[in-house]
C-alpha cells in the first residue's frame, strides 16, 4: 500500500504486440525435457513419450479474484501459476509447461507487466516447469490473467475425483482456512487505510495467513510424498473453493457419501486466533473459505499405516454409501449436512 | 444489429460457478483418441502415443477484438476457436483439443453464453476437435475468451517459422484482405445505424468480406492437402496480423530475406471493389489487415510441379540471402521495403 513515485513508467505502447511477450519472456529458461520447443513460434512443441498428459485451465480477474490495492503484482504472477499447478497436481500428475495470457489496460506500464512476469517466473523456477507459450493483449479496463498448465502422469497413477469408496479414509494435506482469513486482515487493513493513509499497519500477527492469500504454493511436494510412500489415492482433488464444495465433488463424483469430523479439521493457531479476533466461527472458515491450494484426496484403509505418522497429512473422515449422506460430524456429537458454498462470483 | 425484445434472460447468478459450465458443455462430445477423460475434474487427461504434441493461446477481448454491436455471439465463440486452430495448422499439425476460458460480466444473461458456447461446439464439431477444458468466470466490465488449443504431429511433418532458404518460393493459401475490408464495412454501417436505428443496410455487395471478417476458417484443408501432395513447407505461419508482419517473422525467424510480387497477391473480387468503394489500396490491405487466417509457408523449388496448378495456393515471391532485405517488388518493378505494422492495439 506503499507507492514509490518515483518509479519507472514505460508505456506500453512503446513494444508493439510481439516485442512486449518477447521482452517479459526473454530471461524464462527451459527445464522440462519435454519441451522441444517453446516460445517463439506459432505454437510450443511437446513430447511426452507415451504418458498421459493431463491439462487445464485458470483464469484471475482483478476486482474479481484479486484487488491490486494490496496484492503485488509479483505475487498475483506467482499465484496465477499456482492454481493451475494445483490442479495437476490434483490429477496426482507431474506439471512441466504453462502458457500465460495476460490482457493488460494502458494504465499499466511495462515494469508493471515485468513485475507479473517475474512473479511467473519465480514460480516456474521454483517448481521445475516451462512457460512456453503467451499472449499479451490490451484490455479496455482491467488486468486479467489465464493460464493453462500442463502435465504428465504414468496411467498406473492417474488419480481422478471419481474413485472414492465406501470406508476409504478421507485425507487432506496441510491446513485450511489461513488464505481466507488472510483475506479477512488484507481487507480490513484496505480500510483502515483509506481512512488514515499515513498508518502503518502492524501485520506481524498475520505473517502466515497474509502468505496463504497473496503467496499460496501448490502441494508438488504431497504427490512426491505419495509415490514415495507407494500410497495411490482411490481420488483426489485440490482444496480451492472450500472443504465443503471439494467434498461435495470427490462424493458426487465417486457416488459415495461421507463422515467429516470437525475435531479433525487441521488449523494453524493464526488461523484459529484470527477467527476469534473477527469473531467467525473456524469451521466455517475451513469448510467456505477456499484458496489453500491443499490437496483433499481418500485412500484405503490397508493404506491408513503409511501416511499415519506424516506431520502433512491428517485423517479427516471417512467415506460412506451415497445413501448415507454427506455430513459433518460436531465436537457436540450432531450431523450436519455438508452443503456447498463456495466462490459465488456471479452473485451481484 | 436487431434486438429480439422478448429474448429470455436467465441471469448468471441462476447457476454456480460449478454448474455453469457444466450447463454450458452438456452437450459437447469427445471424438478424438487422444483424448481420455475431458471436462469434469481438476484437469482433463490426454494420450498422444508417441507424437508431438503442439499448444497455442489466445485471448479475443471486447472492444479490442470484437465489438458486439455487430458481431454476433455465436460467431465470436466459433472464431476465439478457429484463430487458435490456425496457430496448430500452422505447425503443419492435427488439431486434436481446446480448452475455453470465459470472463464475462453480470450485464449477460445465460443465454448470451449458451450462444457462445454453441459457437465453440460448432467450430469443435467441423474442425472434429474435443473442448475438454474450461474455466468461466465473472468479469467486471466486458466479455473475454481465452482458448488453448493442442494438437498433434509426427516429427518429421513439424513446420517451424524457421526452416526457410534462399531460393525457396514463398507460397500463401487462399486470398487476402477479406477480413479487414468485412471490418470496414461492419463498422461504416455501426456508424449508419446509430444516425439512423432503423436503416436496414444491403449487405449482399459484402457476404465474402464480412464473412471472413465474422466467421473465419482455419486452414485445416491445406495441411491435409499439402501431406497429399507430399509436400513438406520449409518453413510455415498463420497470417493473423498481414502478409507484412509474417513474412517478417518468416524471414527473421529463418536468417533470409525474400522478394515479395505485388500482382501476385491473391485477391478476391471482393476485396478489389470495396477498396476501390472505401478508397483503400488494396496491397496495402493485403499486407498490414490481418486476420485472414490463410496459411503462409515456403517450398523448395523442386516441389512448385506438385502446387503450381492448385487453385487454393499462390506463389507470391521467393526468399533471397538475408543481406538482400525484404521487398515489395510492385507492379511498376520497384522495390519497397517490407515493413511491420500489424494490430498495434497497445497504442491508446
Amino acid at each position: 500500500m506503499i507507492e514509490d513515485k518515483n518509479q519507472q513508467r514505460t508505456p506500453l505502447s512503446e513494444f508493439g504486440e510481439f516485442g512486449l511477450i518477447d521482452h517479459l519472456t526473454k530471461n524464462f529458461k527451459i527445464q522440462q525435457k519435454s519441451t522441444v520447443k517453446s516460445i517463439g513460434d506459432d505454437a510450443a512443441v511437446l513430447n511426452f513419450k507415451n504418458k498421459n498428459i493431463v491439462v487445464t485451465t485458470d483464469m484471475l480477474v482483478e476486482g474479481v479474484h484479486f484487488d491490486l490495492s494490496y496484492v503485488p503484482l509479483k505475487h498475483l504472477g506467482y499465484k496465477a501459476v499456482i492454481v493451475n499447478l494445483s490442479d495437476v497436481y490434483a490429477m496426482n500428475a507431474r506439471a512441466t509447461q504453462v502458457t500465460v495470457s495476460v490482457a493488460v489496460s494502458n494504465r499499466f506500464p511495462v515494469e508493471a507487466l515485468e513485475e507479473l512476469y517475474a512473479g511467473i517466473e519465480t514460480a516456474a523456477s521454483i517448481y521445475n516447469i516451462d512457460v512456453v507459450g503467451g499472449d499479451t493483449t490490451s484490455s479496455t479496463t482491467g488486468l486479467l490473467i489465464s493460464v493453462t498448465a500442463i502435465g504428465e502422469v504414468e496411467t498406473s497413477h492417474e488419480t481422478y475425483r471419481s474413485g472414492a469408496k465406501p470406508n476409504d479414509l478421507l485425507v487432506v494435506s496441510g491446513d485450511l482456512g489461513g488464505a481466507y482469513m488472510g483475506l479477512q486482515v488484507l481487507e480490513r487493513e484496505k480500510e483502515v487505510y483509506k481512512v488514515n493513509p499515513q498508518n502503518q499497519p502492524d501485520l506481524s500477527l498475520y505473517t502466515y495467513i497474509i502468505e496463504r492469500q497473496l503467496k499460496p504454493e501448490a502441494r508438488k511436494d504431497i504427490v512426491k510424498l505419495l509415490e514415495d510412500l507407494k500410497v495411490k489415492p482411490t481420488s483426489m482433488i485440490d482444496v480451492s473453493d472450500g472443504l465443503s464444495s471439494e467434498i461435495i465433488h470427490l462424493c458426487k463424483n465417486s457416488k459415495v457419501g461421507c463422515d467429516l469430523y470437525e475435531e479433525k479439521i487441521p488449523l494453524d493457531p493464526q488461523v484459529i486466533s484470527t477467527c476469534e479476533e473477527f469473531n467467525i466461527d473456524s469451521t466455517t472458515v475451513a469448510l467456505n473459505g477456499g484458496e489453500d491450494y491443499e490437496l483433499l484426496f481418500t485412500i484405503s484403509q490397508d493404506d491408513y499405516p503409511k501416511i499415519k505418522a506424516n506431520p502433512h497429512l491428517t485423517v479427516i473422515g471417512h467415506m460412506k454409501e451415497a445413501k448415507e449422506g454427506m455430513h459433518l460430524v460436531t465436537r457436540a456429537d450432531t450431523r450436519i449436512p455438508i452443503k456447498a458454498q463456495g466462490w459465488k462470483n456471479f452473485n451481484a
